[in-house]
């Protein structure tokens, strides 16, 4: 059996689990040790792959069926622009000033633990909007993100959405671009792994699993 | 000509220096209008491609000689777990507690300007001590950090390295393994790129462009 050492409210572990089920490769989920390791980690076939990176590069590898990024090349480094976007500026202003301060450090691997603070969260949800505004674009223009076809970056979006939302921070109503194409994501098989979540002492909002608003 | 939008001291778009000169594919350095955007961004021939990951895959594929991955499937997922980790937890731990604190922001593109603080300081050095002991281990096996040949892997150190050494954050005497690693990086003519950077008002340590300690 294939496992990976995950952390549930982790964007980047998240994002493994969500291209780990679309490759319809079975895992057992397991939680690390030191919640500060580095991660995710997958134990496959007694290879151990650690970090997202070499874990999508492998997996790109050993599972080519069905690819993660759009086969034209300009479409590819799109896929990659928006995927290093969203794991890089995105987490930083979004998501670590929201879901890092809502959920708790065992479950983010978030370096700091400190008491929330109401400015922080504010600039996250500002930063958010704007975001949505762009992202919204995209997939209005595109139907996916990068292109006519889900690709990596649509899972890398849908890792910190499912993580923005189990805490109800996503303004739904002012973005139906964004919604419209989210439902589309949650609706896949892959997604299930992630509506099943449940951080102890701390349930998700109302409609985190409903699969209709 | 090609042209990549960079900020000096980001290790982000160092690396993305580091391994267009090592593919020997010319270019010309471009500051951006805004330090926020997301960068490294490279023109090349016309095409638009932002964000290391994209441009990493782009350089491998327009530019596959020399590569910058080990050709065996283990020392290539050993390069990018490498890669992950010095781009993510070192960058965080290490870098940015330190040469965000002491360069300008519109050299590192730093998303928060405040008042440099000693403690945090203090905390970065610590983690750089904790690292260097365990990468100076695998220079010291493997001759390089993730194989007997160099990888992407080593340069991402580097260009974290040489921006730490810029401003003399390097203990190096305590560390001989990796600082054996280092000068033979330095040596590398691809090398020469970083050595001649100069943040105004700041000028590096007297030994930064020194081949030898």
């Amino acid at each position: 059996m294939r496992r990976l050492f995950h952390l549930l409210m982790s964007p980047r572990c998240r994002l493994a689990r969500l291209a780990l089920t679309e490759k319809r490769v079975p895992i057992e989920l397991v939680a690390p040790d030191d919640p500060l390791a580095h991660l995710p980690v997958l134990i496959d076939d007694k290879r151990v792959i650690t970090g997202l990176w070499a874990i999508i590069d492998h997996l790109e590898g050993a599972y080519p069926d069905p690819a993660l990024f759009p086969e034209d090349a300009v479409e590819r480094a799109e896929s990659l622009r928006l995927l290093d976007w969203l794991m890089g500026p995105f987490n930083e202003e979004v998501t670590k000033r929201i879901v890092f301060q809502k959920a708790p450090q065992a479950h983010t691997g978030s370096l700091v633990r400190q008491p929330p603070d109401m400015q922080t969260l504010r600039l996250g949800r500002q930063a958010l909007r704007a975001a949505f505004q762009m992202l919204g674009q995209l997939t209005d223009e595109h139907g996916f993100l990068a292109s006519r076809e889900m690709s990596l970056a649509d899972l890398a979006l849908a890792a910190h959405l499912s993580a923005l939302d189990y805490f109800g921070e996503i303004p739904w109503s002012e973005f139906p671009a964004l919604t419209d194409w989210y439902l589309r994501m949650k609706s896949r098989p892959a997604f299930r792994t992630l509506l099943g979540d449940r951080v102890p002492g701390q349930p998700p909002v109302a409609h985190y699993a409903v699969l209709d608003f």
